[in-house]
Formats: structure tokens, C-alpha cells, sequence
């Protein structure tokens, strides 16, 4: 008997069974006698052969509709065929069109630019490059929560709609009621915080927004950020967690998306040398190697693009540049005992010049130093009160940090633009579809 | 040699061991000769026991200063004492405090109103009852990943920032640089459906937003939704996946999270019968058994809470509710064949009164019906064209549905009010902490 639902990932547990694929056609051919339609499901490919003297005249007359994208029922028996796409083959018995597929159906096999794509982004993710992206970005996301859960960190959902805190640039703001203006969160990690305090071990992991005017290759205005936060981590314990934790992702991938990853090109060499320990290397260490070899950095600038570029060509995994300047970096950031001009912080950089996919820190756990930041940055007070009580009932040393989604599988699935690897990209001027 | 790090959840690996619990004092009581202090770190507690004449006297005298939330190392011998809370002892032979505690810490062991708690919500998360809470609502959501992953789903992260979608009520609206307003997504059912032609089955797991007045115990403006499209599934198919799906869920919290369904003094008696087939009721037969009832609900009508709590009441299960009125629910659903005055679609509720925790439906595949629809209610064309394009090129037979995270956790939990359930609710009048 037929099996009626069979998808195309499996078809190699039903070779010599006559079976239905449910698909859309992606390439059509003939011969004549012979023809043949490649078929995808969502799940992968099958050839299906229809040879015209083995059919019905009606079946064989209905493959000349079959357009790019129509969407169909196919009938016929599995074949294993090295040499087919997908590898099997279908020996077409029967064929129903569910769906036509106009002839100008937008995206044709030859070259698109990137608007004319992203403005059809909705077909566009209907290609095998980009559903080998979105099987690699859905690994390392259930990747992630597998690391965290078997740890017992407790995922906590922060909230997006947050109350004023202060003049900062690049909000996205809404009225809320007669509450005022919400702002949309640009991190979660001051919730983080309390959760820690909580809960001891806490990760968050949802869209954070920024309302920037920046059109790099690694900006969105919409992205996915995995944000932990743990109790009596200090920063050194905080870094292992990060190596530990980037480690497994790539690990992941390596071992369950190999396909994916051939399907993208990606030369996984340099993904393989990705395990702890990282390289170490104090941000006034990284300003003297950049400045030897020719970077106009000086002490107390942040790391440019270049910069990072320059600084991981001497390594073969990713590097931890750590204890910024305090300038560089934000009010929460604890002070370096041993240089106080300098806070316990560390950026993640990935190998290969796709820069930093991780920034983290020990936060400041004292009262009065952390008051005193806050009014230095000229932040409201009053908006910081509950996060300045973390410190004031019970305070606690606790290190956490953000690792960047996008950007993550970007590095790992070997693209340069961070654009392709969400689903529907969301940048200065692109709010559509 | 001592252990520095262990957490309170694993001292049963730890007896006979000298170690130190780092972690807050949540209370503490004294004989004059015998203290006790009970510690929390995020993971259990444990019940320090001081013993005068075994201490140094600085240790001892150290004691009186562990108010409610002081943060310490404790260092002692993990002893099994199944009387004490947490079920261990640590027999104390070092206290460092790490951070102090003022004795007008906000939440103290007394009955607080409800706002109070939650304007201190940064502390009220500390309590073991939360705690079971969100070990609850982690499980679950672990759970959820877990389901979809062992099945071949991809789970798309979905916009949060939509353009014009027309002037429908409840948004939450932000100026998005030069390209007009944009507005929080309410779902992200829309762009499932394109991902499902993409990709086969996928879900979004994300938060979504209602910019509504409602004050009922059922409402946040903030909450996160379960969203899975599954290209070929009808609405029969999209049933039997719900039952699975949410009879694993509760599954999973029954096998996993037994202790902490104790602590929130959960029956899970009706729990247990949580198992698939689910009821199965038409709307029209709903109205019928509800008018029997004493409701004064006429067909064409939404069923209120009441009429829910009424329904479910006769069964043992969860209910669906079929094939609603097409003026009843959203215009993407696909109209009945065998009754046009309804629609293909079911709401999934919760037994013991819960209420609604899904929505599902087929969605309309005829690109005329749907064009129709969208004209009816007054909807936009043009900002649907991306959607309408699914039904042009390659119509498929998809089915979906949204599952509330904040209404399963809570009924799942026992609890009458979903504000408990998320870590930093949003409601009308709350944007804070």
C-alpha cells in the first residue's frame, strides 16, 4: 500500500515502495520521450522521470504545466540514483497539479540582485542555499537551549516594551498607554541580572532592536540576542562559560550539518580548530601588536572592524580581547582592580575576520561605584533603582554576556552579510515584506 | 579537599563533604546556643546550623548580622536531614557576609498586595514559589524545541517590526527611519505561511504584542506566542498535532518537574488525563449543549469566558472547538466546504475552567477567496500582496495554529492570573520594573 506522507529527507526508507510526494516543482526537463521534474518538499529533492510510453497519455500531456514553483502530488515508485538530484528518483505513475505557477513567477534560475531577492524574500527562502542556512541557524538555536538546559540554567523572557532609561540614541520608542513612551530593548541583561539573583544561572534569548542609522554588513535593526547572566561567575569563570559555550554550537553544526555546510561551500577546517581554550589577550597587549603592525589605534579607542581583522590573522580559533578601556565601554562594567582605568570585560572575536560575535563583562557589583557611573554617564537615576537594589540588599559578584545570533551563523555558515541568514531581515530601509 | 563551587540542588552528591554554599539568607532563627540560617542560591536551599560552643566566637557573633537577603559564603559539613528544609544541614565552620543586607529589605515574610509585589517584582522573583514557576515554564519551554526538533521542524524567528498592515486596532506603533510607521506584530502566522512553503513545517516561538485595554486575568500587552505552519496539513491533520504537541508538554513537567507541581500544590490528577484524542465538538453543537446549559449565546457569537468554563466543564480533557462562524475569526481561514457560513479552524480549551490556550486553522489557498476576504474587511491590498502570492504561484493545503505560552504555563501551574507566569509582566499599567 501506498504510504500517503512520506517526505522527501526519508525517502531512502522506502526504495522499491510506491509512494506520494507532496512538493512544488523547482526544474523541469525533456527529451521527448523522457522528462523529468525536480521536486522539493521543504525537507529536500527528488527526481521524478517521467518516461511517456510507460504512462497514461493525460499524465504525460499534464507535465508540460508543470511551471516553476506549480505545486503537486506525485506518484511512483523510489529509486536510489547516485546521480540524481537528492540521490532518488521517482518512477512516475501518477501526477495531480494542485497549484499552477504563473510563467512569471519572480525569481528565475539566473542571476537576481540582493533588493530585487529581499524584496521577494518571501520565494527567495524557497532556494537550497537558503534553507541550508535556515537547517544551520535552527541546529545552533536548539543548540543552544540543549547547552543551557543541561546546565540548569533557567531561560527567562525578558521583557521588550521597557520604561524610560534616559536620552540614549538609537531607541525605538511607542506610546504605551498613559505610562508615557515604552522603549523597544536593545539588551536584556539588567533583567538578566535580577534573574540571576533569583534563579543563580539564568539565560535570556529573544529580538533586541536598535534604531541606528548604520548600513554595515553586520547591522540589523532586529536581532536575536542569547544573553546568560550568572551568579558568582567572575570574569575569568565567565570567559570558560563562553568558550565552552561557542564551542558547542560549532561542534553541533559540525556533527549533525555537514550536508548543509557542503551545500554552502563552507570550509569547515577552520571550524574544527574551534575549541577551548581561546586565545587570551588584554585590550592594552592588542593596542601595542595593532600598532606594530601599522594600525593607527591608540589607547583608549575601541577596536574598529579593521582592527579585529588585523588582530585575529595571528590566531587559528577566536580570540578573547579583554579589559577595555571604561570609556569604551558601559556604566555596568565592573572596574579592574589591578588597572582601573580599565573594566573585567571581554569581546569574543571569531576567527576569520568575521569579528566580534560575543562582548561580556563582570558587572559592577558595588553600590556606591556603580551610582557614581550611573551619574557620570548622566543616566536618570530614579529609572535605575530597582537594578541599583540588586546591589544595595544582598549584592553579589555575577558576570554575563551577549553572544550575537546572526552574526554567529553568519561565521559558522561562512557568509559575509548577516542579512541572508534571518528570515525576514529587517535594516534602515527595509521594512518589507 | 573542600569544593568551592557545588550548588544547593546537588548537596545529596556532597554528604559527609566540607564545602561552601555561596548564596542569601532567607531566614533566620536563633536559640541562644543554636542558630539557623536557611540559604538560597538559586538552584534549593539548605538550613546552616551554628553551633555556639563549635565556633569561633567571630563566626558566632557573625550571625547576628544575616538579615533577610545578605549574601555569603557559607562553609560547613553537608549533613542529610531530611526534617530540615531543602532536606540537608550544612554543619557551619565558616561565614564570610558578602554583602550586607538593610533590614527594610522590601519583601518580608508576610502577606504583600499584589502591586507591591509586583513594583517589586526584581525581588519577589526570589521566592521558592516563583521559582518553581519559571522552573515550570522553562521545562516547557524546553520542551517545545524538543517536540519540534525530534519531528524535522524549523523554527523561523519572525519579524517583531511589520510594516502597514492597515488600520486594524490593538498595534503598537514606532516611527522606523524614513519609511513610515512600523508596528509591533501581533503574530507571526503571515510569515510562517511563506516559510512553510519554503521549508515544509516550521514554528516561530517569540513575543507578540496587543496594544489593548483589557484588565482580565487572561491579558498581557507582552507575551509569547507558539506558532507552527505545516505545508499539506489540514485541519484534521493540525488537530491531531495539537493534542501531541500539548499533551508532551504537560507531560514533560509531570515526568520532570514533580517537585516543583508540589511546591505550587498543583492536583495533577486532571493533568494526568491530559492524553490524545482530545474532545472534539462543532461550534453549532457547541451552541446547542451551551443553550441547553442556560447560556444565552446565539450562533453567529463568540464564546466568553463563561460559555468556555461551561463547555468544559462535561469533559475530562481538553476540548476543541470547531468550525467557528467566518464573522468569528480572522479572514485567512479557509472557508468550511460543508457548512460556508463557517470556517476550517478550532480553538483548543484547557480543562478546569482554563480557557482558550490555541488557535488554530487551515488557512484560505484559493487566492480569490482570499483577495475576497481581504476586501471585506477592509484590509489593505497592497500590503498583502507578498501573502496573496503564496496562494498564486503553487497554492498549498497548510495548516497552522498559536499556542499562548503565558496561558499553558499558567494553567499548567495551577494559577489563576498569567502575571505570575512572565518574569516582568506588561499590562496597561505596568511598564515597570
Amino acid at each position: 500500500m501506498a504510504d500517503p506522507t512520506p517526505r522527501i529527507v526519508d525517502l531512502s526508507q522506502h526504495v522499491g515502495k510506491t509512494i506520494t510526494v507532496r512538493g512544488w516543482v523547482t526544474h523541469v526537463r525533456s527529451s521527448g520521450k523522457v522528462a523529468f521534474a525536480v521536486i522539493r518538499d521543504g525537507t529536500g529533492i527528488v527526481q521524478a522521470v517521467f518516461v511517456k510510453t510507460q504512462l497514461p497519455p493525460e499524465v504525460w500531456e499534464r507535465f508540460k504545466d508543470l511551471t516553476l514553483e506549480t505545486s503537486v502530488h506525485v506518484t511512483g515508485e523510489v529509486r536510489a540514483e547516485p546521480r540524481a538530484p537528492g540521490s532518488h528518483e521517482l518512477g512516475v505513475t501518477g501526477l495531480t497539479i494542485i497549484g499552477p505557477s504563473p510563467i512569471d513567477y519572480p525569481i528565475q534560475p539566473k542571476e537576481h540582485g540582493i533588493d530585487f531577492l529581499l524584496d521577494n524574500r518571501h520565494f527567495w527562502l524557497r532556494s537550497n542555499r537558503v534553507r541550508a542556512i535556515f537547517s544551520i541557524r535552527n541546529e545552533i538555536e536548539q543548540a543552544i537551549h540543549d547547552f543551557f538546559y543541561a546546565r540548569g540554567f533557567l531561560r527567562i523572557d525578558t521583557p521588550i516594551l521597557t520604561a524610560a532609561i534616559g536620552e540614549r540614541s538609537g531607541l525605538f520608542s511607542t506610546e504605551y498607554f498613559d505610562e508615557g513612551n515604552a522603549y523597544l530593548a536593545q539588551t536584556g541583561q539588567l533583567y538578566g541580572e535580577a534573574a540571576a539573583a533569583a534563579f543563580g544561572s539564568i539565560y535570556t534569548f529573544g529580538p533586541t532592536f536598535r534604531a541606528e542609522k548604520s548600513k554595515t554588513r553586520r547591522h540589523l535593526t532586529e536581532f536575536w540576542m542569547i544573553e546568560p547572566e550568572v551568579a558568582w561567575n567572575d570574569s575569568a569563570d565567565n570567559m570558560r562559560l563562553q568558550e565552552d559555550f561557542v564551542s558547542y554550537l560549532v561542534e553541533r553544526c559540525l556533527e549533525r550539518r555537514a550536508a548543509e555546510l557542503r551545500e554552502l561551500e563552507r570550509d569547515t577546517a577552520p571550524l574544527e580548530r574551534v575549541k577551548p581554550p581561546f586565545h587570551r589577550v588584554n585590550y592594552t597587549e592588542a593596542v601595542e601588536i595593532l600598532q606594530k603592525r601599522g594600525s593607527s589605534i591608540t589607547w583608549g579607542d575601541d577596536l574598529g572592524a579593521e582592527d579585529e581583522a588585523l588582530l585575529v590573522s595571528e590566531y587559528d580559533r577566536p580570540v578573547f580581547v579583554m579589559n577595555y578601556p571604561k570609556e569604551a565601554k558601559a556604566f555596568y562594567m565592573k572596574e579592574n582592580p589591578e588597572d582601573p582605568r580599565t573594566v573585567l570585560c571581554d569581546d569574543c572575536l571569531a576567527p576569520e575576520g568575521y569579528g566580534e560575535i560575543i562582548g561580556g563583562s563582570q558587572r559592577e557589583d558595588d553600590y556606591d561605584r556603580l551610582l557614581h557611573r550611573i551619574n557620570e554617564e548622566g543616566l536618570p537615576v530614579d529609572a535605575y533603582g530597582w537594578y541599583l537594589d540588586l546591589r544595595k540588599y544582598g549584592t553579589f559578584v555575577h558576570s554575563g554576556f551577549g553572544l550575537g545570533l546572526e552574526r554567529t551563523v553568519a561565521w559558522i555558515c561562512g557568509l559575509p552579510h548577516i542579512r541572508e541568514v534571518i528570515a525576514f531581515p529587517r535594516m534602515m530601509h527595509r521594512l518589507k515584506p
